[in-house]
């Protein structure tokens, strides 16, 4: 039986998915999807050369002597525009933002000033032409390519939409994802509680790894160890983009549950990777002949996107491509609880991420010190859970203790994922590591700098 | 007037705001909530000693001198109950999660056998007792706290919630958040393009910044410069929890706004911090006498919640937190779009998340290699945005490029913000600096680790 390594098993999956189609999606919508669509500029901003301070508007060849007064001609404002010239020996006061008026050349910050009287200032110090004046076009220029499809819709991003005012944007769709846990042994959430049952958590711990990636996916159940209830269960499953399978795929029910997936049309690409936890984890294709949605999805999509898919996605895929959205993907995860969350992590989010066009498909990464000796045979790639604590410019990373499969609370306690490579004879205390940030990590304890 | 530090401006803005009430929410809608009451385990997991591989049980005093052959008695499945005894010379069949049969006391999984025949195995190797099995309790034991309250709800705590069979949590409400634009020069995002005005980009990149914590903001829409239309916007804003006002507290106006907000029972608690870009951002408080909503909130809090709000937060907040719903919080945020979203980030986002009563509250930073200098006057702390790219064990951090606060395509494409501390008299290239990592970077491009 063959065991890929992890790095195999990715190329393999992501070989298999490419980005899904286009559809319209609203602005107030579309944080954390991916531009399918280049988006131009639809005016300079700003429109004119306007104040980047609340100042007054000079011409700067008057202050060479500075300090200097200068007559008050006019008041401008934001949204105003300037009734008069400047002239030598002149000056308007000015709101940040508002157009510079004719004659003017520079900026001085109210702050740079000494008010004399009504009509009349003092500047107290000289600059060059140009100084807290931010130029027409400087921000972004009319017809030019401000985003451009395959950007991840960041709040920067939706900021650039709104000031080209798309209130609306072509973006890749979700994938539609099923969860289905699989085991006589399983309680439902709602089932009373049966001292001899396990709880199916499973189900839940990978609905909010999928709900953290911006997806809301839909819950089968579970599926009791009868081929006909699991046909039927799986039958469903094929019709979403993704289908997440937990248990069932270990060793012992092989017989069981594989000849049902693979007699549904299934193309298993792999059943076993070198991992700990999780490495009875499998994925397959379930290719349609019918590619009526995709065709559909493309007709919608702009040239500029198709352009885009297929360049960033090269040649080979472009078959698969066509009919990506009639194809369904399954993953076959691991019955434990952290052998689960962990293939997730390293196997079907990248997928998900890149199906939703994502060009950023794996975990953020950090480098940190060991802070205990771990022990490691070679042949597998170990993920252990563990917590970061800031230390000096850097990070330490501990275990968090007992690493067994059953241990989710270990999972829930964890900042990261430390990964022990394959040939690894054991990691030393001090050691610098490399560790995968999990989902509590966007934030952190202290603000983390110095002013 | 007064400038404050960065950190005195979070001080006090700290200092004013406390976690919210408590609500029952589902578990499918608790992602990234946090918990308001300790969760107990409410059996031992596993249930009993469980097999943590496919294979055989058996008695590892008889393998001593393996290979020996063993008779197999019986098949075990997860979800099954043993109905033998395994006796010497015996063992079962066993799956992963089925319970170990009585006599058992070791698992040798099925890689480590040979089948002789229907009834017949042979083991290849001796163990000691308890090998691959999981003891009852291992995972959680009946009775003990699992969770405590002001755990950050993720994943991994999902998994646990539903091991316990929490189909439902208390968890900390969300805080309810207005955005108000204010300016006469703004164009709404449905209005025809008018080329002398600027669109209104901060009610999008400031909604995309609230969502990106998990809270769904009201727009309200943009107040133009006239106090009685101001007035009126402010009081719909006031009975948010958080009004986000961007614009209008400039020094220019500040004659115009100041006296308008204060008018309405707004303590403003600074108008002004020293940094770059942002100075101009201001922090009010306005407390309401009834704090109904807070009693309501209150009553619902189990005796635990209390106790961990009144730990966590100090007996000196406790006043406060007595009619916290009923308060609300204002932030003056500058014009420009680029100030506004850094002033987010310093400033409204660690309000937010104590709110909905996190206790990480910042952004998580890295620390990086400059590649280029950087020219600094003392004074203010400066955010730059920059790219970040991965060099040997750590990351290269350079800038967007023109850092001018009108710039927002700078920011939709920085990976983070680098902290030019106040003091500072500039950067070199090469300097380690800090970044405060941004939204789009909890992926990253490549897997980032060897196996």
């Amino acid at each position: 039986m063959e065991h890929l390594q992890v790095s195999e098993a990715q190329r393999v999956i992501l070989e298999s998915v490419v980005a899904l189609g286009a559809e319209p999606v609203k602005l107030e919508q579309s944080l954390g999807r991916v531009l399918a669509e280049d988006i131009y500029a639809n005016r300079d901003i700003p429109p004119y050369d306007v104040s980047a301070m609340d100042g007054y508007a000079v011409q700067s060849a008057n202050l060479a002597k500075a300090p200097v007064s200068l007559d008050i001609i006019e008041d401008i404002k934001a949204g105003d525009m300037p009734a008069k010239t400047v002239q030598s020996g002149q000056c308007a006061r000015i709101m940040t933002g508002a157009p510079l008026p004719q004659g003017a050349d520079a900026v001085i910050r109210v702050e740079d000033t000494q008010p004399l009287s009504e009509s009349k200032v003092q500047i107290n110090l000289a600059v060059k032409p140009g100084n807290d004046v931010r130029l027409r076009g400087e921000g972004m220029r009319n017809g030019d390519v401000v985003l451009t499809a395959g950007t991840g819709i960041t709040p920067g991003v939706i900021g650039v939409l709104a000031t080209v005012k798309c209130a609306q944007v072509q973006a890749i769709r979700r994938p539609r994802v099923a969860i289905l846990s699989t085991g006589n042994e399983l309680e439902d959430i709602n089932d009373p509680v049966d001292p001899d049952k396990i709880p199916d958590s499973n189900s839940y711990a990978l609905m909010a790894q999928v709900q953290a990636l911006g997806i809301e996916p839909q819950l089968l159940g579970i599926a009791r160890d009868d081929p006909a209830e699991l046909e039927e269960y799986l039958l469903r499953g094929l019709k979403f983009d993704v289908l997440l399978v937990s248990g069932g795929t270990s060793v012992g029910v092989h017989d069981y549950v594989r000849p049902v997936i693979e007699s549904l049309g299934v193309q298993m690409k792999f059943w076993r990777v070198a991992m700990k936890p999780g490495h009875p984890v499998a994925f397959g294709v379930k290719s349609s002949t019918k590619a009526v949605e995709a065709d559909a999805v493309q007709g919608a999509r702009s040239a500029a996107t198709q352009a885009y898919l297929a360049d960033r996605q090269g040649s080979e895929h472009r078959a698969t491509q066509q009919c990506a959205a009639s194809t369904a993907f399954v993953f076959g995860l691991p019955g434990n609880p952290v052998s689960s969350m962990v293939c997730f992590e390293e196997f079907v989010a990248p997928a998900l991420r890149r199906m939703m066009g994502h060009a950023r498909l794996y975990r953020r990464t950090i480098t940190a010190r060991l802070t205990h000796n771990i022990k490691h045979q070679p042949g597998r790639t170990e993920f252990i859970r563990v917590v970061l604590a800031r230390e000096g410019d850097g990070y330490a990373a501990a275990s968090t203790g007992a690493q067994g499969s059953g241990m989710l609370l270990s999972m829930a306690r964890a900042d990261g994922l430390m990964v022990v490579p394959a040939g690894s004879t054991g990691l030393a205390s001090g050691e610098q590591v490399t560790v995968q940030l999990l989902d509590g990590t966007v934030f952190q304890d202290d603000v983390g700098f110095r002013e």
